[in-house]
């Protein structure tokens, strides 16, 4: 099953089913009221609200407004290597806020403070139960499934000092969606293409079954630590060919289209817009 | 003013204005709340709903759900100078779930995970309105007070990855409280005693005015990334005497009462507990 967040005006969002081309309204606000309610993917399964086109709907971040965005670094062997770094013993977390994340074909806001403006593509995780130190079967049993994350990132403010959050949470660049794919079509631990392409030009190229930390051990590490509730999103790091590791680098200015892309689970497509613009 | 969250039940809490020994309801579920309300101040500030003895009150963290929480690393001098580092260009941020908060007198939860359970006594601003890219002006204007936050830390898990992240977001950690204390009381700049105990024994003392970015800095500098709302927090750094620089280093085992102090905001006296205890 894959399900949206669709924005209907600027207040007011809806969840809906895909069927094919169609938009099926589940009656509830968004993905994220889903997962938290009580049996929600079986009602939305089965919900048979208002119809709409797929072509033309307002997607919403998939998850709008996530209680933690968890991310992790350095998890695909080859982005590991281009970044001049060793395999780690551990996976490396940061995370980012929810103001950060924008839907499916939003544009993705180019601050005017950065020089450094990079893509990452990435596999989301996307949690359907509260759990704490979930041993392998509760992880997996707390993946309702996943998505497509780009966590665009100013790579100048990232390594202003030892941390790297402050390149990673700037309002509004970071696209998720356009689907919610429940695990029972992925499995826990999907392997998959995923490609980013700027202008058309492919940068990003790898398959997912290429984590060195997969979602599984992922969901187990960080719940060790805190509770993971519903709608709650672990981002799985990005494969190698970033814009910062190229030869000459390359870095987003302003007018790119990026495409963010994983098999079987969709595509995003963000015009890179400079900030008041 | 001081204000306050209070428990009612399990499942409820309101937020209360602190008039000498007594707690006045303001008529809000949360001091996040009356932050996020239009003129929420001033309604609390008149608010006369009914009273109950602050003695024996059962005070929640004092905004149970910042929508973030932003926290500094090396900002006073000392501290820096502890942890063998210079003096930075850059504030260093990181950041918090919710789910880590609890309350100014609750148990701090110690993970079994951890060998190396740490105090950081600090100053928490709290963000009164909406506010990006603010210049000095809007920066005073956005604080709506300050607070007290031990940013309670696992040095082993800090210290497994560059990322500090998961050495900083273990749920029930990081007390916050007792009150918020408005800035009219305090100034934008407050230069005040700030002093960490564990059983009774003075481990942290200094003063919040050898902050090296203010809390007016800091306030300007995350806007720069992010949007700050009502009820976000932003905690400032620790001084030194942390249990991780003291030679032999000293942690927290367990049943140690941690004593969190600024002058005139307030104090935190939380147990040690471990886990399942």
């Amino acid at each position: 099953m894959k399900l949206a967040t669709i924005r209907l005006d600027d207040h007011r969002t809806t969840a809906v089913r895909v069927d094919g081309d169609e938009l099926v309204e589940v009656g509830m606000p968004d993905v994220g009221a889903v997962l938290a309610a009580p049996g929600g993917l079986d009602a939305a399964a089965s919900a048979d609200g208002p119809r709409r086109p797929l072509a033309g709907a307002d997607l919403a971040p998939v998850v709008p407004r996530p209680g933690k965005v968890v991310c992790t670094g350095l998890n695909y062997r080859n982005h590991i290597t281009e970044m001049g770094r060793d395999l780690p013993e551990y996976p490396t977390l940061f995370c980012k806020f929810a103001d950060s994340l924008i839907g499916a074909a939003d544009d993705i806001v180019r601050p005017a403070e950065t020089e450094q403006f990079d893509w990452e593509a990435e596999l989301a995780v996307v949690i359907g139960r509260q759990v704490r130190r979930a041993d392998e079967e509760q992880a997996i049993a707390a993946i309702a499934g996943f998505t497509v994350l780009n966590d665009i990132t100013c790579r100048d403010w990232q390594f202003r000092t030892r941390e790297w959050l402050q390149g990673k949470v700037w309002d509004s660049t970071t696209p998720i969606g356009p689907y919610l794919v429940t695990a029972d079509e992925t499995g826990p631990r999907p392997a998959l293409g995923i490609r980013c392409e700027v202008d058309g030009r492919v940068v990003q190229s790898d398959n997912t079954g290429d984590l060195l930390f997969d979602p599984v051990h992922l969901v187990r590490y960080v719940s060790t630590m805190v509770r993971l509730n519903p709608g709650d999103v672990i981002a799985t790091g990005t494969p190698g060919g970033v814009g910062h590791a190229r030869k000459p680098q390359v870095f987003l200015n302003g007018g790119e289209l990026v495409v963010t892309e994983i098999e079987a689970l969709g595509r995003l497509a963000n015009r890179v817009v400079p900030e008041g613009a």
